[in-house]
């Protein structure tokens, strides 16, 4: 279906959001009044720039309260802003005007007058060639539903008088949109798109500052687009989101966004069918990118990696023990000392996932290989996380291992971690639900709950994605501050099935674990039916402890080298979490290392 | 009264927290429980540093899902846990435990359950030297009003169980707080304090979030105060603030504002009794500091300003028209161009306003003055402007006036503006409430509503304070991000009695205005009944316009040097506003120059 964006869904000014969302691939918009008022050009010359752009004008909007207004001048008054209203969207080139139900207290409670109204105004707008769009705000005076809305427009009874259909309205309002496939097609005019975080809050706050994209949020949007379509709406699908966020966000980035969240959209719905995703079965390798790499060499040493490998032609080494695979690039640089660059994700079809993940707009990376190695799929992340779709020693498939020559092997007496358990990633905080929805809808994983962890300095919102088996898990943060934007840290989470051994070994190699306050065991004692022995042990190397309904999960934690650093864990039985219980004594801890260093 | 702050309020490691505690002048501290399991000092420690920093610790907190959990074992886990607790307690000093009313939802609907456990916690704890304060909280499973604790603990009547109250948890559920008044005083245990912004949203989201310190937000806690005690309770005014703006904040200046709140709410409450506000009648000055002046210069001089004056000892130049006064500081430096440094307010008492200032923890500016010169009371603004306390040519009163010698005065034809109508401060977005309540209690300002303005690049907080008739009013913005953060714009708006003579007037002088784009004339048609070829001569101009029930408002801007720009406005009878509807227009505007600057 043809998709369509409003202006005051970006960031900037009208011209550069029209560019913005030509670049993404949009069809139309809808052309904000209050965009247009700030904006230097003139009506003519946007709707040259929309033409040249190949951006149709879907909607010119919102006209305000104009219906049920009793009549002492008022209403004469009204019918000439519409002219006026009607004059610039005939410079302007749009024919169809969103008119939202009336918030205006002089507003009356009268069905037939509202009609009536409606109807004069759009015989007025007819002879201009304009159509009028009656939407029901969420918090209008007395019009708030869109069933309500539909009585006034099925009794105006006027040829260019349809429905708009917003789908945060309706959804917020706990409106059933299974009501909107009796409604006949022609009749729906629009149809406005946006989710939102189910909250229990104020209706109008809640969409002036918390709307995001479909998908993003907690509606049912899918159940509105099927119903619509079912009704025989045949028009734009349109996003229209006020978020505080977007507001601050790149326009270009923010479109890109937008018109993903679409297409994952019309997939729910059934309207169309993208390659389907090709779900990770596990890590093929993590990779750091690190200038100075003989420390992060000694990082990977005490923590039981051997290398193992060099590729044949760039400057990367694989470290492996068990089947964690880390590669470490000694020719990047990265802001900040070592970063997590890479992720390689284990998958059975890598043509069929780097398909998936183009089809929804993940920016495709450029490959550059020499003759021989082997073809890499990769895609670019929102934060710039390069992923990687690898088949790992699959006769079917090349194996990206190939384009590595065996190193001398310094082997470890113990090995120390199993795989890879999951791969925490600090977002830009403007990305953070963009980001959950790439790596959903690119990857096919489930998401978590999103949860608030204390940090010294703020709270930090956390959501982990992960496949239903658990063989791949991500957790997204975002830092407290604005400060740490684009740098914050990451981590990677090794398993272990004796993390008590695994932490003696590391110590015993030179490595340095994060020292825990001896308060946070004394509280364990307090908190759990421990053994005070199994708790000394833990309070001599630094594991932390958290329990759930199905098993016991024990973590420690190394250092950190610029931005990365590793954890140890060891899950017991069906233990589902993270141990976000103790995310804020980690982060204190983290904080005081960094303030002594 | 003693006055004590929950270590949750601030922002940072524990042992940082304790010293801005103590160096604001707090007497004693909540502990937080996080803060202390956190935290590599141990409980000893901690004891001998507060007692070091002559604070007291005045409870430990909190204690959850304790009382009525039906006993299958948790009970008695439970009283486990609270020994545990005790000896941590007795470690560190604090001899009052805060158990809050549980969330658990195995806990049962029995006031009977409930008080006998309590009970034998308080009997456990006596032994120990502890007592214990039980608070609703307003989410709990069964008990959330502070009358359904007190009949708990009325029936569990035990001397070492008594209620700890806070106003968040009473107010945000409505409940009256003239009933504590009739409450055994000597079982208040504690007395929490909070604001909050009145919103409707979901309370636990609403508390963790949103809570602020009195006289920030909506509450009347002064309400809750004086009831506490009419009732008997001498005990600390503590303040327990989860805010997710101050957790990022520095510790130091959250706890002067939060020490400043309290003693604001001790006269609110009547129990003390600072210096009385001396209300300013009006702007004496504005001081603006420009290490290269001449564009300045220009300004002033096409706004109509003439040069009367040069500081006898310091590189100031003195500015007038009318009413009318900018100082011009040649010696000073800012960051990013010309900014707004020092306002000069008139008021009939600068003594009494700087005494009242000082009482509410105004940082006062030293006095740097040579013989002969004027005494100037000053005082520091949260976001470092500093305020003077003038009273200009007045015979009871040295006049800072008198410090500058006439200068070669180039008088201009005509005079644009009569006097300072307002001026605007963009405050750093963690000072936004601290600063409302600074201007508000420190100089006697009443304060509107907060209103939120949308720029192209996000939406701006802004609220203004004023005197009661009109004679000083300031607004307070808040930037979007947090990129501008000190270095935001600030405005004088210059009150005119003819707005287009004066843009006029401006133009000719060789002064630029700020453009407005064509479409919002064209929408001014459309929207208020305006003559044809008086909107022709606004768009010609440049000029705003605005209107309320009671008047009219027109106004205009000029380009924008360094942080400082200039507003002419002309208030029609009763018009109380700032032409926030045009704001949007205004801000998209500056962009556009910026951008093509």
């Amino acid at each position: 279906m043809r998709k369509s964006i409003a202006t005051v869904s970006l960031s900037g000014p009208l011209s550069e959001k029209l560019t913005a969302i030509a670049a993404a691939g949009f069809d139309g918009v809808e052309i904000f009044e209050n965009d247009l008022l700030a904006a230097p050009q003139s009506p003519e010359e946007l709707r040259l720039r929309c033409a040249d752009l190949g951006l149709g004008i879907d909607l010119y909007q919102p006209f305000r309260d104009f219906e049920a207004i009793p009549d002492d001048g008022l209403s004469a008054r009204n019918l000439r802003r519409a002219e006026r209203t009607f004059d610039l969207m005939e410079r302007l080139g749009a024919d169809l005007l969103l008119v939202c139900s009336s918030v205006d207290p002089r507003a009356v409670d009268d069905d037939a007058l509202a009609a009536a109204q409606l109807h004069t105004l759009a015989d007025r707008a007819q002879r201009r060639g304009i159509r009028i769009a009656y939407e029901a705000l969420a918090w209008g005076r007395h019009v708030r539903t869109y069933d309500h809305a539909w009585r006034i427009v099925e009794r105006a009874d006027h040829p260019a008088l349809g429905l708009c259909l917003d789908s945060f309205h309706l959804l917020s309002r706990g409106s059933d949109p299974k009501g909107i496939a009796d409604l006949p097609g022609e009749k729906l005019f629009f149809l406005q798109l946006a989710d939102a975080p189910l909250m229990a809050m104020d209706v109008l706050q809640w969409s002036r500052h918390h709307r995001c994209f479909p998908g993003q949020g907690g509606f049912d949007v899918a159940a509105v687009v099927g119903a619509a379509v079912a009704a025989g709406y045949r028009g734009p699908l349109s996003l229209e989101v006020f978020n505080d966020v977007f507001r601050q966000a790149g326009a270009a980035t923010t479109a890109v966004d937008a018109l993903r969240s679409l297409l994952v959209l019309e997939e729910q719905a059934g309207l169309a069918a993208p390659p389907a995703p090709v779900v990770p079965s596990g890590f093929a390798f993590a990779e750091l990118a690190a200038a100075d790499s003989e420390p992060v060499r000694g990082l990977l040493g005490a923590l039981g990696f051997a290398r193992t490998g060099r590729h044949t032609s760039k400057p990367v080494e694989l470290w492996e023990q068990g089947a964690a695979r880390i590669l470490l690039n000694t020719g990047g640089h990265s802001r900040g000392g070592p970063a997590l660059t890479a992720i390689g994700l284990e998958t059975p079809g890598p043509a069929g996932a780097a398909q998936r993940a183009e089809a929804l707009l993940a920016p495709v990376v450029p490959r550059r290989r020499a003759t021989g190695e082997a073809p890499l799929d990769a895609v670019a992340a929102p934060d710039g996380t390069e992923l990687f779709f690898c088949r790992t020693g699959h006769p079917d498939h090349p194996s990206w291992t190939g384009d590595f020559a065996p190193a001398p092997c310094e082997t470890t007496d113990t090995a120390t971690a199993l795989h890879i358990d999951h791969i925490a990633l600090t977002q830009p905080w403007h990305q953070f639900d963009e980001a959950a929805l790439f790596y959903r809808s690119v990857l096919g994983l489930g998401a978590d709950e999103s949860l608030d962890l204390a940090d010294p300095y703020g709270l930090c919102r956390s959501r982990a994605v992960a496949a239903p088996d658990g063989g791949v898990r991500i957790a997204l943060n975002v830092a407290p501050g604005p400060d740490t934007d684009g740098a914050g840290p990451q981590h990677i989470a090794l398993a272990t099935d004796d993390v008590i051994a695994a932490a003696r070994s590391v110590r015993e190699r030179g490595g340095s674990l994060l020292p825990i306050p001896a308060n946070y065991y004394d509280d364990l004692a307090a908190r759990f039916d421990l053994d005070p022995q199994r708790i000394d042990t833990l309070r001599e190397l630094g594991i932390l402890y958290d329990r759930d309904d199905s098993g016991e999960f024990l973590h420690c934690y190394t250092a950190t080298l610029g931005r990365v650093f590793f954890e140890l864990v060891q899950r017991g039985d069906g233990y589902r979490g993270y141990g976000a219980r103790n995310a804020g004594i980690r982060l204190a801890a983290q904080q005081a290392c960094q303030h002594s260093a």
